[in-house]
Protein backbone atom coordinates (compact mmCIF):
# COMPACT_ATOMS: atom_id res chain seq x y z
CA UNK A 1 0.00 0.00 0.00
CA UNK A 2 1.31 3.60 -0.83
CA UNK A 3 0.01 6.76 -0.67
CA UNK A 4 0.23 7.20 -4.43
CA UNK A 5 -1.88 5.33 -6.85
CA UNK A 6 -2.52 5.00 -10.90
CA UNK A 7 -5.45 5.23 -11.82
CA UNK A 8 -7.67 5.68 -15.23
CA UNK A 9 -8.64 9.05 -15.31
CA UNK A 10 -12.57 8.67 -15.43
CA UNK A 11 -12.11 6.71 -12.00
CA UNK A 12 -10.92 10.27 -10.93
CA UNK A 13 -13.66 12.11 -9.48
CA UNK A 14 -12.99 15.88 -8.05
CA UNK A 15 -14.90 16.21 -5.36
CA UNK A 16 -16.02 19.54 -2.74
CA UNK A 17 -12.95 19.78 -0.45
CA UNK A 18 -14.92 20.77 2.27
CA UNK A 19 -15.79 17.03 2.46
CA UNK A 20 -14.25 14.87 5.25
CA UNK A 21 -12.61 12.44 3.64
CA UNK A 22 -13.35 9.60 6.55
CA UNK A 23 -16.71 9.94 5.17
CA UNK A 24 -16.63 10.76 1.35
CA UNK A 25 -14.55 7.65 0.88
CA UNK A 26 -17.76 5.36 1.54
CA UNK A 27 -18.86 6.43 -1.84
CA UNK A 28 -16.17 4.52 -3.52
CA UNK A 29 -18.38 1.12 -3.90
CA UNK A 30 -20.93 -0.60 -1.39
CA UNK A 31 -22.97 2.77 0.01
CA UNK A 32 -23.49 4.43 -3.40
CA UNK A 33 -23.69 0.99 -4.94
CA UNK A 34 -26.88 0.22 -2.44
CA UNK A 35 -28.53 3.83 -3.20
CA UNK A 36 -28.20 3.58 -6.69
CA UNK A 37 -29.55 0.25 -6.99
CA UNK A 38 -32.95 1.42 -5.71
CA UNK A 39 -32.50 5.42 -7.43
CA UNK A 40 -31.27 4.32 -10.47
CA UNK A 41 -31.35 1.15 -11.64
CA UNK A 42 -34.76 -0.24 -10.17
CA UNK A 43 -36.37 3.68 -9.99
CA UNK A 44 -38.22 2.55 -6.37
CA UNK A 45 -41.61 4.50 -6.37
CA UNK A 46 -43.27 6.15 -3.41
CA UNK A 47 -45.51 3.23 -1.41
CA UNK A 48 -43.62 0.57 -3.20
CA UNK A 49 -43.35 -2.59 -1.38
CA UNK A 50 -39.66 -3.67 -1.40
CA UNK A 51 -37.53 -6.73 -0.14
CA UNK A 52 -33.77 -6.41 0.80
CA UNK A 53 -31.77 -9.70 0.87
CA UNK A 54 -28.42 -9.30 3.11
CA UNK A 55 -28.12 -6.50 5.75
CA UNK A 56 -24.37 -5.79 5.16
CA UNK A 57 -23.44 -2.09 4.52
CA UNK A 58 -25.12 -2.29 0.49
CA UNK A 59 -28.17 -3.99 2.12
CA UNK A 60 -28.65 -1.17 4.75
CA UNK A 61 -27.37 1.23 1.72
CA UNK A 62 -30.89 -0.39 -0.32
CA UNK A 63 -32.93 -0.24 3.17
CA UNK A 64 -31.98 3.71 3.31
CA UNK A 65 -32.25 4.94 0.08
CA UNK A 66 -35.52 3.04 -0.49
CA UNK A 67 -36.99 4.78 2.39
CA UNK A 68 -35.67 8.02 1.15
CA UNK A 69 -37.47 6.81 -2.12
CA UNK A 70 -40.94 6.86 -0.15
CA UNK A 71 -41.20 2.62 -0.33
CA UNK A 72 -43.66 2.10 2.10
CA UNK A 73 -43.12 -1.32 3.35
CA UNK A 74 -39.46 -2.59 3.34
CA UNK A 75 -38.94 -5.90 4.26
CA UNK A 76 -35.42 -6.93 5.85
CA UNK A 77 -34.08 -10.24 4.88
CA UNK A 78 -30.64 -11.67 6.46
CA UNK A 79 -29.93 -15.16 8.56
CA UNK A 80 -28.11 -12.92 11.17
CA UNK A 81 -31.02 -11.36 13.39
CA UNK A 82 -27.81 -8.40 15.28
CA UNK A 83 -28.45 -6.65 12.24
CA UNK A 84 -32.27 -6.61 12.12
CA UNK A 85 -31.90 -2.99 15.04
CA UNK A 86 -29.61 -1.20 12.35
CA UNK A 87 -32.01 -1.90 9.47
CA UNK A 88 -35.34 -0.45 11.07
CA UNK A 89 -33.61 2.56 11.79
CA UNK A 90 -32.99 3.08 8.76
CA UNK A 91 -36.63 2.20 7.48
CA UNK A 92 -37.16 -1.62 7.34
CA UNK A 93 -40.38 -2.21 8.24
CA UNK A 94 -40.53 -6.02 8.56
CA UNK A 95 -37.38 -8.16 9.63
CA UNK A 96 -37.14 -11.73 8.87
CA UNK A 97 -34.76 -14.24 9.48
CA UNK A 98 -35.25 -17.32 7.00
CA UNK A 99 -33.55 -20.01 9.51
CA UNK A 100 -36.72 -19.47 11.47
CA UNK A 101 -39.24 -20.53 8.78
CA UNK A 102 -39.13 -24.27 8.84
CA UNK A 103 -39.51 -25.95 5.70
CA UNK A 104 -41.05 -23.03 4.36
CA UNK A 105 -38.79 -21.21 1.43
CA UNK A 106 -38.28 -17.44 2.41
CA UNK A 107 -39.88 -16.44 -1.27
CA UNK A 108 -43.06 -18.11 0.03
CA UNK A 109 -43.33 -16.56 3.38
CA UNK A 110 -43.10 -13.21 1.64
CA UNK A 111 -44.92 -13.62 -1.90
CA UNK A 112 -48.34 -15.68 -0.33
CA UNK A 113 -48.02 -14.83 3.60
CA UNK A 114 -46.33 -11.79 4.25
CA UNK A 115 -47.67 -10.50 1.28
CA UNK A 116 -50.30 -11.86 -1.35
CA UNK A 117 -48.54 -11.97 -4.69
CA UNK A 118 -45.11 -10.24 -3.72
CA UNK A 119 -42.65 -7.37 -3.39
CA UNK A 120 -42.67 -4.37 -5.85
CA UNK A 121 -38.92 -4.74 -6.03
CA UNK A 122 -36.31 -7.40 -4.29
CA UNK A 123 -32.68 -6.99 -3.72
CA UNK A 124 -29.93 -9.58 -3.75
CA UNK A 125 -27.02 -7.92 -1.41
CA UNK A 126 -25.26 -11.23 -0.76
CA UNK A 127 -23.95 -12.56 -3.15
CA UNK A 128 -25.11 -16.32 -2.79
CA UNK A 129 -26.78 -17.35 -6.26
CA UNK A 130 -29.61 -19.22 -4.06
CA UNK A 131 -30.70 -15.99 -2.40
CA UNK A 132 -30.40 -13.98 -5.95
CA UNK A 133 -33.61 -16.59 -6.69
CA UNK A 134 -35.41 -16.06 -3.64
CA UNK A 135 -35.18 -12.52 -4.49
CA UNK A 136 -36.34 -12.97 -7.66
CA UNK A 137 -39.07 -15.34 -7.10
CA UNK A 138 -40.84 -13.09 -4.10
CA UNK A 139 -40.91 -10.46 -6.65
CA UNK A 140 -45.06 -9.82 -7.85
CA UNK A 141 -45.73 -11.25 -10.63
CA UNK A 142 -46.75 -9.21 -13.38
CA UNK A 143 -44.35 -6.23 -12.78
CA UNK A 144 -41.98 -7.25 -10.10
CA UNK A 145 -38.36 -6.33 -10.34
CA UNK A 146 -35.82 -8.04 -8.80
CA UNK A 147 -32.28 -6.72 -9.14
CA UNK A 148 -28.56 -8.32 -7.90
CA UNK A 149 -26.08 -6.19 -6.43
CA UNK A 150 -24.12 -9.17 -5.16
CA UNK A 151 -21.34 -10.86 -7.36
CA UNK A 152 -21.59 -14.88 -6.49
CA UNK A 153 -18.60 -16.26 -5.89
CA UNK A 154 -15.67 -16.77 -3.23
CA UNK A 155 -14.41 -13.74 -1.18
CA UNK A 156 -10.81 -13.73 -2.63
CA UNK A 157 -9.70 -10.05 -2.79
CA UNK A 158 -9.78 -6.66 -1.30
CA UNK A 159 -10.64 -4.09 -2.93
CA UNK A 160 -9.15 -0.50 -1.60
CA UNK A 161 -11.08 2.57 -2.76
CA UNK A 162 -8.96 5.32 -2.05
CA UNK A 163 -9.86 9.30 -1.75
CA UNK A 164 -7.24 11.68 -1.11
CA UNK A 165 -6.08 15.50 -2.12
CA UNK A 166 -4.09 16.06 -5.25
CA UNK A 167 -3.89 19.52 -4.87
CA UNK A 168 -2.91 20.17 -1.30
CA UNK A 169 0.85 18.45 -0.65
CA UNK A 170 0.02 19.20 2.81
CA UNK A 171 -3.31 17.81 3.01
CA UNK A 172 -1.87 14.75 0.97
CA UNK A 173 -3.69 12.42 3.51
CA UNK A 174 -5.52 9.57 2.31
CA UNK A 175 -8.52 7.76 3.87
CA UNK A 176 -9.13 4.03 3.14
CA UNK A 177 -12.65 2.58 3.24
CA UNK A 178 -12.12 -1.43 2.61
CA UNK A 179 -14.42 -3.80 1.16
CA UNK A 180 -14.71 -7.29 -0.79
CA UNK A 181 -14.83 -8.33 -4.10
CA UNK A 182 -16.62 -11.46 -5.36
CA UNK A 183 -14.51 -12.64 -8.66
CA UNK A 184 -17.49 -14.34 -10.51
CA UNK A 185 -17.27 -18.03 -9.60
CA UNK A 186 -18.78 -21.16 -11.11
CA UNK A 187 -22.14 -20.49 -9.80
CA UNK A 188 -24.85 -19.82 -11.80
CA UNK A 189 -28.61 -18.40 -11.13
CA UNK A 190 -31.08 -20.26 -12.35
CA UNK A 191 -35.02 -20.17 -12.56
CA UNK A 192 -37.79 -21.49 -13.91
CA UNK A 193 -38.79 -19.28 -17.47
CA UNK A 194 -42.11 -19.11 -16.21
CA UNK A 195 -41.12 -16.39 -13.36
CA UNK A 196 -40.02 -14.59 -16.14
CA UNK A 197 -42.93 -15.03 -18.34
CA UNK A 198 -45.44 -14.19 -15.86
CA UNK A 199 -43.87 -10.72 -15.63
CA UNK A 200 -40.71 -10.80 -13.38
CA UNK A 201 -38.27 -8.55 -14.52
CA UNK A 202 -34.24 -9.71 -13.65
CA UNK A 203 -31.85 -7.08 -13.48
CA UNK A 204 -28.58 -6.46 -12.12
CA UNK A 205 -26.21 -3.50 -10.86
CA UNK A 206 -22.42 -2.40 -11.05
CA UNK A 207 -21.76 0.53 -8.70
CA UNK A 208 -25.94 0.95 -8.74
CA UNK A 209 -25.78 2.65 -12.26
CA UNK A 210 -24.20 5.62 -11.17
CA UNK A 211 -21.49 7.57 -13.29
CA UNK A 212 -18.59 7.68 -10.57
CA UNK A 213 -16.70 11.25 -11.94
CA UNK A 214 -19.85 12.71 -12.45
CA UNK A 215 -22.09 11.34 -9.95
CA UNK A 216 -20.01 10.75 -6.70
CA UNK A 217 -19.49 14.55 -6.35
CA UNK A 218 -23.12 15.03 -6.21
CA UNK A 219 -23.60 12.44 -3.45
CA UNK A 220 -20.73 13.71 -1.06
CA UNK A 221 -22.82 17.31 -2.32
CA UNK A 222 -25.52 15.71 -0.36
CA UNK A 223 -23.96 14.34 2.51
CA UNK A 224 -22.36 18.29 2.82
CA UNK A 225 -25.97 19.85 2.76
CA UNK A 226 -27.53 16.78 5.04
CA UNK A 227 -29.84 15.10 2.73
CA UNK A 228 -27.77 12.17 2.48
CA UNK A 229 -26.42 11.01 6.45
CA UNK A 230 -23.46 8.38 6.22
CA UNK A 231 -22.34 8.18 9.23
CA UNK A 232 -23.80 4.62 10.37
CA UNK A 233 -21.84 3.25 7.83
CA UNK A 234 -18.96 3.59 9.94
CA UNK A 235 -18.25 1.22 12.35
CA UNK A 236 -14.58 1.18 12.45
CA UNK A 237 -11.69 3.84 12.53
CA UNK A 238 -7.84 2.73 11.93
CA UNK A 239 -4.80 5.26 12.23
CA UNK A 240 -2.05 4.31 9.64
CA UNK A 241 -1.11 2.02 6.85
CA UNK A 242 0.06 -0.48 9.74
CA UNK A 243 -3.47 -0.96 10.92
CA UNK A 244 -4.73 -2.18 7.54
CA UNK A 245 -5.04 -6.07 8.63
CA UNK A 246 -6.88 -5.11 11.71
CA UNK A 247 -8.92 -3.28 9.46
CA UNK A 248 -9.79 -6.56 7.38
CA UNK A 249 -10.09 -8.73 10.51
CA UNK A 250 -12.74 -6.20 11.17
CA UNK A 251 -14.91 -6.88 8.06
CA UNK A 252 -14.39 -10.93 8.58
CA UNK A 253 -15.77 -10.40 11.93
CA UNK A 254 -18.99 -9.72 10.59
CA UNK A 255 -19.77 -6.85 13.40
CA UNK A 256 -18.37 -4.56 11.04
CA UNK A 257 -20.09 -2.12 8.13
CA UNK A 258 -17.26 -0.36 6.92
CA UNK A 259 -13.67 0.00 8.38
CA UNK A 260 -11.78 3.27 7.30
CA UNK A 261 -7.93 3.25 7.75
CA UNK A 262 -6.64 6.98 7.53
CA UNK A 263 -3.36 7.34 6.38
CA UNK A 264 -2.29 10.82 8.11
CA UNK B 1 -64.59 -29.30 -30.10
CA UNK B 2 -68.18 -27.07 -30.67
CA UNK B 3 -69.63 -24.13 -32.01
CA UNK B 4 -69.95 -23.06 -28.24
CA UNK B 5 -67.72 -22.21 -25.84
CA UNK B 6 -67.46 -20.90 -21.90
CA UNK B 7 -65.21 -18.25 -21.08
CA UNK B 8 -64.33 -15.90 -18.51
CA UNK B 9 -66.04 -12.83 -19.17
CA UNK B 10 -62.74 -10.68 -19.22
CA UNK B 11 -61.27 -13.35 -22.07
CA UNK B 12 -64.30 -12.00 -23.95
CA UNK B 13 -63.21 -9.04 -26.77
CA UNK B 14 -65.62 -6.89 -29.14
CA UNK B 15 -64.28 -6.35 -32.42
CA UNK B 16 -65.11 -4.68 -35.25
CA UNK B 17 -67.78 -6.65 -37.20
CA UNK B 18 -66.49 -5.52 -40.68
CA UNK B 19 -63.28 -7.82 -39.92
CA UNK B 20 -62.78 -11.16 -41.60
CA UNK B 21 -62.97 -13.69 -38.63
CA UNK B 22 -60.18 -15.80 -40.23
CA UNK B 23 -57.56 -13.16 -40.28
CA UNK B 24 -58.71 -11.72 -36.93
CA UNK B 25 -58.39 -15.27 -35.23
CA UNK B 26 -54.72 -14.45 -35.43
CA UNK B 27 -54.69 -11.96 -32.52
CA UNK B 28 -55.43 -14.78 -30.27
CA UNK B 29 -52.39 -15.81 -28.79
CA UNK B 30 -49.00 -15.98 -30.96
CA UNK B 31 -48.94 -13.05 -33.39
CA UNK B 32 -50.18 -10.62 -31.06
CA UNK B 33 -47.76 -11.96 -28.61
CA UNK B 34 -44.99 -11.37 -30.56
CA UNK B 35 -45.76 -7.35 -31.65
CA UNK B 36 -46.68 -7.03 -27.92
CA UNK B 37 -43.73 -8.06 -26.94
CA UNK B 38 -41.75 -5.73 -29.04
CA UNK B 39 -44.13 -2.82 -28.29
CA UNK B 40 -45.21 -3.61 -25.07
CA UNK B 41 -42.83 -5.28 -22.86
CA UNK B 42 -39.38 -4.37 -24.49
CA UNK B 43 -40.35 -0.85 -26.10
CA UNK B 44 -38.30 -1.43 -29.16
CA UNK B 45 -37.51 1.92 -30.31
CA UNK B 46 -36.15 3.63 -33.28
CA UNK B 47 -32.90 2.82 -34.59
CA UNK B 48 -32.46 -0.51 -32.36
CA UNK B 49 -30.46 -3.13 -33.12
CA UNK B 50 -32.66 -6.92 -32.00
CA UNK B 51 -32.05 -10.70 -32.60
CA UNK B 52 -34.71 -12.96 -32.76
CA UNK B 53 -34.29 -16.41 -31.81
CA UNK B 54 -36.91 -18.98 -33.59
CA UNK B 55 -38.55 -18.00 -36.55
CA UNK B 56 -41.93 -19.89 -36.00
CA UNK B 57 -45.31 -17.25 -36.33
CA UNK B 58 -44.07 -15.78 -32.73
CA UNK B 59 -40.74 -14.49 -34.21
CA UNK B 60 -41.97 -13.53 -37.20
CA UNK B 61 -44.33 -11.44 -35.78
CA UNK B 62 -41.78 -10.27 -33.63
CA UNK B 63 -39.28 -9.12 -36.45
CA UNK B 64 -42.25 -7.49 -37.93
CA UNK B 65 -42.91 -5.56 -35.09
CA UNK B 66 -39.44 -4.31 -34.66
CA UNK B 67 -39.45 -3.48 -38.36
CA UNK B 68 -42.64 -1.18 -37.66
CA UNK B 69 -40.67 0.40 -34.61
CA UNK B 70 -38.16 1.21 -36.49
CA UNK B 71 -35.30 -0.91 -35.69
CA UNK B 72 -32.00 -0.66 -37.87
CA UNK B 73 -31.12 -3.44 -37.80
CA UNK B 74 -32.71 -6.91 -37.35
CA UNK B 75 -30.89 -10.59 -36.86
CA UNK B 76 -33.26 -13.90 -37.62
CA UNK B 77 -32.00 -16.78 -35.97
CA UNK B 78 -32.94 -20.20 -36.60
CA UNK B 79 -31.61 -23.93 -37.20
CA UNK B 80 -34.25 -24.44 -40.34
CA UNK B 81 -32.83 -21.87 -43.44
CA UNK B 82 -36.34 -22.43 -45.31
CA UNK B 83 -37.84 -19.83 -43.03
CA UNK B 84 -35.48 -17.58 -43.87
CA UNK B 85 -37.04 -15.97 -47.12
CA UNK B 86 -40.24 -14.80 -45.10
CA UNK B 87 -38.23 -13.79 -42.16
CA UNK B 88 -36.39 -11.18 -44.92
CA UNK B 89 -39.38 -10.15 -46.41
CA UNK B 90 -41.13 -9.34 -43.29
CA UNK B 91 -37.89 -7.22 -42.07
CA UNK B 92 -34.69 -9.24 -41.05
CA UNK B 93 -31.28 -7.73 -42.15
CA UNK B 94 -29.42 -10.71 -41.39
CA UNK B 95 -30.07 -14.83 -41.21
CA UNK B 96 -28.19 -16.76 -39.45
CA UNK B 97 -28.21 -20.82 -38.94
CA UNK B 98 -25.99 -21.69 -35.57
CA UNK B 99 -25.19 -25.06 -37.15
CA UNK B 100 -23.37 -23.09 -39.33
CA UNK B 101 -20.97 -21.70 -36.81
CA UNK B 102 -19.02 -24.70 -36.09
CA UNK B 103 -17.89 -24.52 -32.41
CA UNK B 104 -18.85 -21.13 -31.91
CA UNK B 105 -21.94 -20.44 -29.98
CA UNK B 106 -24.24 -18.23 -31.38
CA UNK B 107 -24.19 -15.63 -28.50
CA UNK B 108 -20.53 -15.26 -29.13
CA UNK B 109 -21.15 -14.77 -33.22
CA UNK B 110 -23.59 -12.05 -32.48
CA UNK B 111 -22.08 -10.26 -29.52
CA UNK B 112 -18.27 -10.31 -30.83
CA UNK B 113 -18.64 -10.74 -34.94
CA UNK B 114 -21.85 -9.53 -36.39
CA UNK B 115 -21.82 -6.58 -33.74
CA UNK B 116 -19.51 -5.54 -31.14
CA UNK B 117 -20.79 -5.62 -27.93
CA UNK B 118 -24.51 -7.33 -28.66
CA UNK B 119 -27.84 -6.41 -29.14
CA UNK B 120 -29.81 -3.64 -27.86
CA UNK B 121 -33.12 -6.72 -27.59
CA UNK B 122 -32.93 -10.48 -27.81
CA UNK B 123 -36.22 -12.52 -28.00
CA UNK B 124 -36.53 -16.07 -27.36
CA UNK B 125 -39.35 -17.60 -29.65
CA UNK B 126 -38.08 -21.14 -29.02
CA UNK B 127 -38.99 -22.22 -25.67
CA UNK B 128 -35.79 -23.71 -25.62
CA UNK B 129 -33.39 -22.96 -22.39
CA UNK B 130 -30.55 -23.37 -24.07
CA UNK B 131 -31.65 -20.68 -26.25
CA UNK B 132 -33.31 -18.52 -23.79
CA UNK B 133 -29.48 -18.21 -22.32
CA UNK B 134 -27.80 -17.40 -25.99
CA UNK B 135 -30.57 -14.79 -26.46
CA UNK B 136 -29.48 -13.16 -23.29
CA UNK B 137 -25.96 -13.56 -23.92
CA UNK B 138 -26.01 -12.12 -26.70
CA UNK B 139 -27.76 -8.86 -25.27
CA UNK B 140 -25.44 -5.45 -24.80
CA UNK B 141 -23.73 -5.13 -21.67
CA UNK B 142 -24.92 -1.82 -19.91
CA UNK B 143 -28.44 -2.01 -21.38
CA UNK B 144 -29.72 -5.40 -23.65
CA UNK B 145 -33.14 -6.84 -22.96
CA UNK B 146 -33.75 -10.19 -23.06
CA UNK B 147 -37.02 -11.15 -23.58
CA UNK B 148 -38.56 -14.66 -23.04
CA UNK B 149 -41.68 -15.26 -24.90
CA UNK B 150 -41.48 -19.34 -25.83
CA UNK B 151 -42.24 -21.03 -22.62
CA UNK B 152 -39.84 -24.02 -21.48
CA UNK B 153 -41.60 -27.88 -21.91
CA UNK B 154 -42.51 -30.24 -24.09
CA UNK B 155 -45.20 -30.18 -27.09
CA UNK B 156 -47.95 -31.65 -25.31
CA UNK B 157 -50.91 -29.42 -25.55
CA UNK B 158 -53.43 -28.15 -28.33
CA UNK B 159 -54.91 -24.23 -27.51
CA UNK B 160 -57.85 -23.42 -29.23
CA UNK B 161 -58.35 -19.47 -29.99
CA UNK B 162 -61.78 -19.22 -31.22
CA UNK B 163 -63.31 -16.38 -32.67
CA UNK B 164 -67.13 -15.91 -33.52
CA UNK B 165 -70.35 -14.06 -34.37
CA UNK B 166 -71.99 -14.47 -30.88
CA UNK B 167 -75.16 -11.33 -32.05
CA UNK B 168 -76.43 -12.79 -35.02
CA UNK B 169 -77.27 -16.62 -35.07
CA UNK B 170 -77.15 -16.44 -39.54
CA UNK B 171 -73.29 -15.82 -38.71
CA UNK B 172 -72.70 -18.31 -35.87
CA UNK B 173 -69.90 -19.36 -37.79
CA UNK B 174 -66.44 -20.04 -35.81
CA UNK B 175 -63.32 -19.77 -37.36
CA UNK B 176 -60.12 -21.24 -35.02
CA UNK B 177 -56.39 -20.64 -35.21
CA UNK B 178 -54.48 -23.43 -33.75
CA UNK B 179 -51.43 -23.15 -31.40
CA UNK B 180 -49.76 -25.04 -28.96
CA UNK B 181 -48.73 -24.31 -25.60
CA UNK B 182 -46.20 -25.74 -23.89
CA UNK B 183 -46.71 -26.07 -20.11
CA UNK B 184 -43.14 -25.69 -17.95
CA UNK B 185 -41.47 -28.70 -17.45
CA UNK B 186 -38.60 -29.20 -15.21
CA UNK B 187 -36.37 -27.34 -17.69
CA UNK B 188 -34.89 -23.86 -16.11
CA UNK B 189 -32.92 -21.15 -17.28
CA UNK B 190 -29.42 -20.35 -16.02
CA UNK B 191 -26.64 -17.88 -16.81
CA UNK B 192 -23.72 -16.26 -14.57
CA UNK B 193 -24.93 -13.15 -12.35
CA UNK B 194 -22.14 -11.22 -14.23
CA UNK B 195 -24.30 -11.17 -16.65
CA UNK B 196 -26.97 -9.63 -15.00
CA UNK B 197 -24.10 -7.40 -12.91
CA UNK B 198 -23.14 -6.26 -16.07
CA UNK B 199 -26.07 -4.27 -17.16
CA UNK B 200 -28.43 -7.08 -18.92
CA UNK B 201 -31.78 -7.41 -18.33
CA UNK B 202 -34.15 -10.67 -18.23
CA UNK B 203 -37.39 -10.38 -18.85
CA UNK B 204 -40.45 -12.54 -20.43
CA UNK B 205 -44.15 -11.76 -21.72
CA UNK B 206 -47.18 -13.30 -21.96
CA UNK B 207 -49.53 -12.39 -24.97
CA UNK B 208 -47.01 -9.44 -25.32
CA UNK B 209 -48.42 -7.35 -22.32
CA UNK B 210 -51.41 -7.04 -24.30
CA UNK B 211 -54.90 -6.84 -22.60
CA UNK B 212 -57.19 -8.45 -24.50
CA UNK B 213 -60.59 -7.37 -24.03
CA UNK B 214 -59.13 -3.89 -24.55
CA UNK B 215 -56.28 -4.11 -26.78
CA UNK B 216 -57.51 -7.23 -29.31
CA UNK B 217 -60.18 -4.78 -30.94
CA UNK B 218 -57.10 -2.59 -31.30
CA UNK B 219 -55.03 -4.63 -33.32
CA UNK B 220 -58.12 -5.68 -35.50
CA UNK B 221 -58.72 -2.12 -36.05
CA UNK B 222 -55.32 -1.88 -37.22
CA UNK B 223 -55.74 -4.50 -39.50
CA UNK B 224 -58.70 -3.28 -41.02
CA UNK B 225 -56.86 0.22 -41.68
CA UNK B 226 -54.31 -1.48 -43.38
CA UNK B 227 -51.25 -0.72 -41.06
CA UNK B 228 -50.84 -3.92 -39.68
CA UNK B 229 -50.97 -7.00 -42.51
CA UNK B 230 -51.18 -10.70 -41.04
CA UNK B 231 -51.90 -12.46 -44.55
CA UNK B 232 -48.63 -14.13 -44.17
CA UNK B 233 -49.18 -16.05 -41.54
CA UNK B 234 -51.94 -18.34 -42.52
CA UNK B 235 -50.16 -20.78 -44.30
CA UNK B 236 -53.00 -22.78 -43.96
CA UNK B 237 -57.04 -23.12 -44.50
CA UNK B 238 -59.09 -26.09 -43.44
CA UNK B 239 -63.02 -25.84 -43.77
CA UNK B 240 -65.22 -27.79 -41.24
CA UNK B 241 -64.35 -29.57 -37.95
CA UNK B 242 -63.89 -32.73 -39.27
CA UNK B 243 -60.03 -31.01 -40.76
CA UNK B 244 -58.95 -30.36 -37.34
CA UNK B 245 -56.92 -33.04 -37.30
CA UNK B 246 -55.04 -31.90 -40.74
CA UNK B 247 -54.68 -28.62 -39.16
CA UNK B 248 -52.36 -30.17 -36.47
CA UNK B 249 -51.09 -32.39 -38.71
CA UNK B 250 -50.03 -29.10 -40.83
CA UNK B 251 -48.58 -27.48 -37.52
CA UNK B 252 -46.54 -30.55 -36.98
CA UNK B 253 -44.85 -30.54 -40.35
CA UNK B 254 -42.84 -27.81 -40.00
CA UNK B 255 -44.29 -25.70 -43.32
CA UNK B 256 -46.67 -24.21 -41.47
CA UNK B 257 -47.17 -20.74 -39.40
CA UNK B 258 -50.83 -20.66 -38.97
CA UNK B 259 -53.44 -23.18 -39.98
CA UNK B 260 -57.02 -21.59 -39.25
CA UNK B 261 -59.86 -23.93 -39.84
CA UNK B 262 -62.98 -22.62 -39.89
CA UNK B 263 -66.42 -24.56 -38.74
CA UNK B 264 -68.99 -22.92 -41.17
Amino acid sequence: MSEYTVIAEISCAKINPKADLRKACLFGCGVSTGLGAVWNTCKVETNSTVAVFGLGAVGLAVIQGAKMAGAQRIIAIDINADKFEIAQKLGATDCVDPKTLGDIPIQKHIAGKMTDWGVDYSFDCTGNVNVMRSALECAHRGWGVSCIIGVAGELNSLVVWSFGRLSDPKQRSCKFTLSFSFPASGHEISTRPFQLVTGRVWKGTAFGGFKSRTDVPKLVERMLNGSLNVDHFITHNFNGVMKTNLAIDALHSGQCLRAVVSYD
